[in-house]
């Protein structure tokens, strides 16, 4: 019932699918909540894909390329907002799915999987085991998966996983729209943008990179100019907001 | 479980009472997002009053005081956040209590009403007319109320409703942390601050203003001032968060 002229109609869209989502269980109520954090950064960043979020998503989009086991972690939120976004992303790249729950339970692996697998993605499956340097069911991940990939992309990650992720030697790619959280301080590469747009310039750039491109992309990109640009970008807006 | 010296424990208690509250169907899942944006932009103020936020409470006070009909509009978000601090600010104030919801079920109001009163505060009750310039069950309100009060506090209002009170000539206090919103751009004076701190900050001014100090601040308010010290506070910690 949300009108297509609305000129948040994306947005408010997006919000739609989290509550309903959370109604079924797939999205927990920390979900929610944070999407809402979600919400108010994307607000004050524009709504759109900044200049430095699109050079963070081509960088993202060339260590998937490069990289020799790329997987993407895959949560109840990511899972609502964007699952044929992820397909695509995987059909452009060969990364591998997992899915991985913070607020974990089978009953929510299950649904998620399905709606991954409904949308056309191929789900990594197997025995979880506690692999992770974290307490409790935080530690588990598959072998063949997360445990042994060297790239992973973590669309709305929390700020201890993305530690721990980069402390087991991997290279994190995150999507988080708060250029001060954790998660995208401690990534190895943040992109500052929402999810189902970031996701999708991912893709366009797996399908469109060159192989030197890739090479040099890879080699010179900085965690540190991502938050910067877009904390900046912010202030911008901020700045001429009540103008 | 929160640990009580997590340096950011009491919007983490916050987080949970939401929660908590929309498992039992107090709040509305869309109150549960409205909170997550609010926590981002409390965390950008710096998640205390700020000195320009402190103004608008004690202006907040002095308006209640001078009123002959002061009602404050309670939903669920609220009720579920601050029964307590809105049964405290009643007894100071002497203002009364309606239960307003933009999410309206008989058996949320019923709930709140509830929530309210075993916290101590004296709920307005009776015949809910459709007496407000607005569609469907969003008219309703109580005609010895919100219908004829003349200074009206509204925390964490829906934008249409904070423009159809001022529109009906009404006095409209508003209590909102995100300083760009409709709500607090068209609200009489807007209090950007979070909702427990900002109630009990008002409690306290009603216990100690005088009557001269009220009303020099009923004579000299204005809602801009307080948008853009609230824009200038969360640039200033922005542009400082990364060092």
């Amino acid at each position: 019932m949300i009108p297509k002229d609305h000129p948040r109609y994306k947005s408010l869209i997006r919000r739609e699918r989290i509550a309903d989502a959370a109604l079924k269980g797939i999205v927990a109520m920390e979900g929610v909540g944070a999407h809402g954090r979600g919400e108010a950064f994307d607000y004050l960043i524009g709504e759109k894909t900044t200049d430095s979020a699109l050079l963070a998503e081509k960088t993202a989009a060339a260590l998937f390329l490069k990289a020799k086991n790329p997987v993407m972690s895959v949560n109840g939120n990511t899972a609502a907002l964007a699952a044929e976004e992820i397909a695509e992303l995987q059909r452009a790249s060969g990364a591998a799915v997992e899915v991985n729950l913070f607020h974990r339970t089978e009953e929510r692996v299950r649904m998620i999987t399905e709606l991954l697998e409904d949308a056309g993605a191929d789900v990594l499956k197997g025995e979880f085991e506690r692999l992770l340097p974290l307490s409790h069911d935080r530690a588990l991940c598959l072998r063949d998966g997360i445990y042994s990939c060297d790239v992973i992309l973590v669309p709305l990650e929390d700020g201890d996983r993305c530690e721990a992720l980069v402390n087991m030697g991997k290279t994190v790619i995150a999507i988080d729209l708060n250029p001060l959280s954790r998660t995208a301080k401690t990534s190895s590469l943040p992109i500052i943008d929402e999810l189902s747009r970031a996701l999708a310039n991912m893709t366009e750039f797996c399908k469109t990179l060159s192989d030197d491109e890739a090479e040099q992309l890879v080699a010179g990109y900085n965690n540190r100019y991502f938050l910067e640009s877009a904390v900046k970008d912010i202030v911008e807006n901020l700045s001429n907001a009540l103008d």
